[in-house]
């Protein structure tokens, strides 16, 4: 099973793509796509999507992650974020993934144990799980936890008997 | 010169195809693409971006002309419609139209002559300038009014002087 978790942002959306093999996980690939805020968003939005297409058509996972937008923010970052939010999602289903959305609660209680981790404790809890160093772009040890999150949470079998509406 | 107007939702996205031929200003085309709010958003994403790759590709506007977000508005609502926004930045983008903003100020300034204008009053304005019977669906008359403000207002020898700025 192997899933690719994705942390949106106008100016950097990190991305991660994660595999379980049996009850353990290894990270693929990660990284992050960073744009030139000097340029229009729209010109950013097509960097997004070409560099998240790039990444699926890569490693061909079965499964988006991603974060689900955290409306506490400032809302002009919202805002923001929610433009390569759509990108991203867009991008996941025109490529035929299956979509799956959790609260940035959900993601450090499911990698850290507590759902008001860090964003260090974060990247240490990762970088333990995946066993490998720690990532040293925060968006991208974001976008691990997103896949990590989906990995060792979603059951199929409670999703296909409908019990799968709060995750999203 | 020919402008697509979107006036983006993640329900009901309006469009209106306008052409400016002397100081003429006719539509070309009109509509909305109404997607299933029972759809997950990642669907609903994937219809606006076929929708407005549809009518772009009917139509062969070379500008796109989209509303500002309105801050002031529910963020849950500001959210849902940058995600549809995001979509539709990006679809006008990679068919490489001109992509030009306008807070909904400047378009009720440019359609009625007044910032605080009705919708009504907008879809009653965006009729009488385009001579044509008053379009039906909200989204549409909307969409029309952002490619009118546009056609009306857009200064190409300004903006290659720089001044284009205030605009976006």
């Amino acid at each position: 099973m192997k899933v690719i978790g994705i942390d949106p942002g106008s100016h950097i959306t990190g991305y991660g793509v994660v595999e379980k093999t049996g009850a353990r996980l290894v990270c693929i690939a990660s990284g992050a796509i960073e744009t030139d805020t000097a340029l229009p968003l729209e010109s950013r939005l097509c960097a997004i999507f070409a560099g998240i297409n790039e990444v699926i058509s890569a490693h061909a996972p079965e499964t988006a992650a991603i974060e689900a937008v955290f409306y506490a923010k400032n809302v002009k970052s919202a805002v923001a974020l929610s433009h390569a939010r759509g990108v991203a999602l867009l991008a996941s289903s025109l490529a035929s993934l299956g979509v799956h959305e959790y609260s940035p609660r959900s993601v450090k209680l499911a990698t850290v144990g507590y759902g008001n981790a860090t964003k260090e404790q974060v990247r240490v809890m990762v970088s333990r799980i995946l066993n490998m160093p720690e990532p040293r772009i925060q968006d991208a040890a974001d976008a691990l936890a997103v896949a990590v999150c989906h990995l060792n949470t979603w059951r199929p079998c409670a999703a296909m008997r409908g019990h799968a509406a709060g995750q999203r």
